[in-house]
């Protein structure tokens, strides 16, 4: 009997996320032309508007509603010493969030956007209720990366079908761009490790500050992450990337990749915020391919190492603001441009509707 | 006796805007540290936070309301061919901006921003009234800059002060922040020329295909303003900014110096949109250094010329998103920004607010 949350189940799903079809852009770029501007004068707002239709099937651009779930794990490595930050911000964070006093809230805010606040692996007993907290924890954090795998396979396994749901009940809510954000003191460190492992790339040229650590304490994260590697060498080699995610990833990365595929099986828009998040979207696009159809990068975040990351993964982020305070935040500001985009292309004037003379030949 | 719209007026103006004091910053930014989040991990959202308390001189950063004037203007020039629109399009699409059909209506709306169209010289009759247009043109068109100069110095600076005015005005009803947007066929010619004339670069080097013109069309061009340099070699020997901007310029851009140069007198923050706004805000900028500290530029034009612009100006723009339509539809999306840099400034919690550790030492 297969159980709810297997390898075949996941594949079963997988199978189901649809390739975006191309061959659809063209009726987009006809329509986007026929508009009151110099041909391709909005740039990236139109090649933003094109992919929201081609990810949809070839209907109208719409980028609302749209939610943020910003999912919260601990990890065992934060004993390294890999963060400035204790263990317990985590926790505090998520609350912070549920006061909304925190910068996504700021942002989810100021972007018209809806938020909520997940527990897929957090430490200590659980948190009150909330009506923007939704409390599915699959373990209370992870284990040490640099000692052994982060998460056995089964929990690894739900914390993606976690993802999944969430996915699913906001598809059920009408909810048309999902946006991923993350809190976990001390994940960049497994999302470097990630980065590593999928990209064969050195700890050395991608490992960075994260919340804000010095030079010294770099080195000894990069050391970490070597060990991370080390102890984790026979799954590294395997190439299995849903293993790689288990050994190596967290509970939040896990949910927000499994996010990530349901929301492109439900044809979702889906914005990738930052470093982690973008760990979370390279596991998702080893896994599944196809989400790269249905996902945005919102921004460059200022980790030093996500330029590699983003040469490797062959995608050009939208926003260039050098932030990296994750929780959501640049997927935030980028689903203000998935709206303007959607507007765009619904709401200007045809050269024909407004009596404009289109450009010619001199 | 000195006329209302002299040289002598204009300096007066001028030494009326004052220098930002830029040992507020450091007030700024320790609130803005002591915020729940790692130190400056929202990057460059803090610095237009921390400028926009500066510009005010040392007031929590507002971004509401904010308004952006788009002014339009005829151009001399446009008999050389260096459009493939016909000149009646500026016309077109000042009725377009009422009708909402364009694509600042569009990002205005989308940004929750006000937009008044302003026309400073355009040619034809005056338009029907509308309540969101403001008609006080100087003039029906510029001349030709490539057989002369554009305007006299008087009809430059009755548009100058018609910017003033307008900046002046919008901070009586209380407007915080002023967006630049322009619309006037062939207006990339006379920027070029602008930016030529006050930074010393060859057409060759900063010509590009404006509206959308072919290769052969931006080498006929590079001719056209090669001449216009030429025609005007001692105006722009002179290197007297107002004069060149007469020279060289046209009422939308001489309109939006004003604007920008009113903006600053009144503490506003100004949004500068791309490649002809930028123009306007060097000319500005050359007559009244001192509006810098009010300026930000909001995206980076793809009109290829920009690039050294920007170089030129040591300036950064806040947005990468490949766009070349002007109309102020980058000012739209950076007042976006602008509004989200407030709200983080006012509506975080701090570490002791929200029971959050701050990061310590390993």
């Amino acid at each position: 009997m297969t159980s709810k949350y297997s390898r075949t189940e996941l594949e079963r799903i997988v199978c189901a996320v649809q390739q975006v079809d191309s061959s659809l852009e063209g009726r987009a770029r006809a329509h986007l032309d026929n508009l009151t501007k110099p041909l391709g004068s909005l740039g990236r707002l139109e090649d933003l508007a094109v992919k929201i239709y081609v990810a949809s099937g070839g209907y109208v651009p719409m980028a609302d509603p749209a939610r943020i779930y910003t999912i919260a794990g601990d990890h065992g490595v934060n004993e390294e010493n890999v963060s400035y930050f204790p263990q317990e911000v985590t926790r505090q964070m998520v609350e912070n969030f549920l006061t909304g006093g925190a910068g996504i809230n700021v942002l989810a805010r100021t972007s018209g956007v809806e938020l909520m606040v997940v527990d897929a692996g957090c430490k200590g007993g659980p948190f009150p209720d909330h009506p923007d907290l939704i409390q599915r924890r699959v373990a209370c954090g992870t284990a040490n990366i640099s000692k052994g795998p982060a998460m056995d396979e089964e929990s690894c396994l739900k914390a993606i079908f976690l993802g999944l749901e969430l996915a699913n009940e906001a598809h059920e809510q009408g909810v048309k761009v999902l946006g991923t954000g993350e809190m976990g003191v001390s994940n960049t460190t497994p999302s470097t490790a990630l980065y590593c492992a999928y990209f064969d790339l050195d700890p050395a040229d991608i490992t960075g500050p994260g919340g804000g650590i010095d030079a010294k304490a770099v080195l000894r994260k990069i050391e970490v992450i070597r060990r991370a590697l080390d102890v984790n060498a026979e799954t590294v080699r395997s190439s299995d990337p849903l293993a790689i995610l288990a050994a190596l990833g967290g509970y939040e990365i896990a949910a927000l990749a499994g996010l990530i595929i349901g929301g492109a099986k439900n044809r979702q828009m889906i914005c990738i915020d930052g470093f982690i998040s973008t760990a979370a979207y390279a596991a998702a696009a080893q896994i599944c391919p196809a989400v790269g159809g249905y996902c945005v990068l919102s921004h460059a975040s200022a980790e030093p190492g996500y330029a590699q990351v983003i040469k490797a993964l062959d995608r050009n982020p939208l926003l260039h603001l050098d932030m990296r305070l994750g929780e959501g935040s640049g997927a935030a500001l980028s689903m203000f441009l998935l709206r303007a985009a959607a507007n765009i292309y619904n709401e200007m004037a045809t050269f024909d509707d407004a009596g404009v003379a289109p450009g010619g030949d001199l």
